[in-house]
């Protein structure tokens, strides 16, 4: 039997705590499959006192993670803190440049630093995975790193955000509204206390930035990624939606632009769209996640499970710390740093889409003229109107409708039009219905 | 750049062809991605005369494909032919022989002699990948083998054979009949003019065996894997299933029994089931393919998309180089051949399901009592008796019921006691409930 792989593990929350029972419960048949026994010989969390409902004795205690990257007795770091910069960060190049192999969870981290960590992971062949950061089990950064990758991939989408699927998902159910629904999915542990990340996209975000730079080879550009949250959705819509034949998901999305001689573009947006029934995200429901990738020669491939949970994520993480027992290193983002291609973003006014939009007017004649005028002075075809609903306590009522195919500007430009006008009591909201 | 890997290409049908269509196209970005370029240097077929469409003067041609295991300007031979044993496995075992890797599309020779071949590859070091032998372009093999490998894995079950599931969607969309689908599916060329391997559930078995073996740990056993193929199935049985709630699938299941200090048992079967609506499986319509892996970690992971195609195909094909030319070389079922464990089949007489149960009986009094009576003798609890339909032309009547959840054996018992009897002018059709 080969040397075993030593683990020094940083953070145990409910991930380290899940990657600890993992290593337990799944021990000999993690060794026959990775060719070598994995153990932990270190770990490091803030508080050393604190139950955790295991037991740690096996393990030397480091007080301050950043000390796990010169040990000896560790051949690979795991990092399950998280935070964006900080202590996390600090401990990845520290890792690195002592040589040990690094893996995470941390999807802020390599949206932002992921591309100078990886170029301190390729100068020194070492392994740099990061399979928990997209999609918590689902194997989709492998999936695209390596299952698709004699494919040109022309398009990536998917529910990124288990915590966002779950709302929409019980909103569908119930017809409560977004702020209910928010509440009882923080009791339920599937919101955090503070859900911004969630609900406005970002958490989403950073997960396509990665997918992304794997798929098209492009340099992440997290600050490039159109962001749009789930906030705006109300209980309305989703009856809409569904008389339509819908149903809302937030949808992040990723394709590039190639024009002739003048390089690639790269889109990336997350946003609330109207997705058919008939489409295989929309029977994605509760905190599940999926991804498509649409290659050039494979067709669409769908990859779909858990996207987050101490089990589902501690699998993406031990699965890392399999192919690296195996002796797997290769460029994180599939192709070394130095060769991705640094991509324009993609600005999408000419895209084709259809759209719904629903406004919020003052219950007066007049109004619909006015929307309508607009809308035909920018360009856009209205397929459907399909409400004009009662008025609410504030004597507001909702104007919901279709358009034709038609290029995203026309409807920005209508809305522009309609800027200031004291007909809408509310900004309007723009859902795209996704494209099959 | 490294040296590139050179490649001996042995059949140049639809597969082959889209290989090397697939490398063409996709040239630049294969060599970035496998960090050196990858070159055909020698193909083989059966006709050199032929016009496939493709220029294949760059490439040596040998007449006798064996002989490309002995060339020294290939690194990998690349099997596109077909076939269990023949001149196919004479060139695997030649490669292997020879110090070649060896990848492969032919699920009955890697379901028949995989482990021998695996052993061979383990003994010399040599990568042996056949991504493309299961469900087409999906990346199943090393989702199951790579992504999910931190898990026990509890089922494995999907929907393995895309002419099967064209014709059980077609005839859902359509209330044709078996016999007449079938025909244009042979038209349409999403079956073959032989279909007996597809219709009958043998090619989903070879495919269901290799899972088994990568999943679980399992020597391959293709010979105990339980077969039932799509036959049977009449319109009259969708349209039954339809009211339920449910369709009807061929799916391939594979899990393991564990008995305390008894060792475990594998049971691996194909068969028609009812999939529930809101079961995924339930939307995969066509010749579409989807695997469902269980881990205890993961939870359940879903993989999608063309079970079949040569694009398809052809992506799976070159994954599997990539990896090789990336320098992947690790044991072919996940663990090494000698520490797979042989599992004396399951025998599932006492597994607890519901059961849909057709009868074709004659339009007569006493007809339905003499069923219940034996469902009754037997202790097969009736949830629901659902058609007893109208006389056919032979003035045969359908009678189509629900089994409350009961062990396999007392339907067959059930079955058995009205063997022979003349109420009953066709074999019943048993169909179980998948399991959600």
């Amino acid at each position: 039997m080969s040397e075993p792989l030593k683990l020094g593990l940083a953070g145990l929350g409910t991930v380290g705590i899940g990657v600890i029972n993992l290593l337990r419960t799944n021990g000999d048949l993690l060794t026959a499959r990775a060719g070598r026994p994995m153990q932990i010989t270190a770990v490091s969390a803030r508080d050393k006192t604190r139950d955790r409902g295991v037991d740690l004795a096996d393990y030397a205690w480091v007080d301050d993670m950043r000390d796990l990257a010169a040990r000896d007795d560790v051949d690979v770091v795991v990092e399950l803190v998280g935070g964006t910069d900080g202590p996390a960060l600090d401990l990845a190049q520290a890792a690195l440049k002592h040589g040990k192999g690094f893996v995470t969870a941390n999807k802020a981290m390599i949206a932002h630093h992921g591309l100078e960590l990886a170029a301190t992971a390729e100068a020194g062949n070492l392994p740099l995975k990061f399979e928990a950061a997209v999609a918590g089990g689902i194997p989709v950064v492998k999936g695209l790193r390596e299952g698709a990758s004699a494919n040109a991939i022309e398009r990536i989408y998917g529910i990124l955000n288990g915590t966002c699927n779950y709302i929409l998902s019980q909103m569908e159910d119930t017809g409560a509204d977004f702020a209910d629904v928010l509440a009882d999915a923080q009791e339920l542990g599937y919101a955090e206390a503070d859900p911004t990340f969630d609900i406005e996209g970002v958490d989403a975000a950073h997960k396509l930035a990665i997918l992304a730079s794997i798929g098209f080879g492009a340099r992440l550009d997290f600050d490039a990624v159109r962001v749009t949250g789930i906030t705006q959705v109300q209980a309305a819509d989703i009856a809409q939606a569904d008389t339509l034949g819908y149903v809302i998901r937030l949808i992040a999305m990723t394709d590039v632009e190639q024009k002739d001689g003048e390089g690639s573009t790269l889109l990336q947006r997350v946003r609330p769209c109207l997705v058919s029934k008939d489409h295989p995200l929309a029977s994605v429901d509760g905190p599940t996640n999926a991804v498509v990738a649409e290659g050039n020669f494979s067709g669409r491939l769908l990859f779909q499970g858990a996207g987050a949970g101490d089990g589902p994520t501690a699998s993406a993480v031990v699965a890392d710390l399999i192919d690296i027992a195996r002796g797997e290193v290769g460029a994180p983002f599939s192709i070394p740093v130095a060769d991705l291609e640094a991509m324009a973003p993609t600005e999408p006014g000419h895209r084709m889409e259809r759209t719904y939009i629903r406004f919020t007017v003052a219950d007066r004649p007049g109004v619909l003229a006015e929307i309508t005028a607009a809308m035909r002075d920018a360009g856009v075809s209205i397929e459907s109107l399909i409400q004009k609903g009662r008025p609410n306590e504030g004597g507001d009522v909702l104007v919901a409708m279709v358009t034709h195919e038609g290029q995203e500007r026309s409807v920005q430009q209508a809305l522009h039009l309609l800027d200031g006008s004291d007909s809408l009591t509310a900004p309007p909201l723009v859902l795209p219905l996704l494209r099959n």
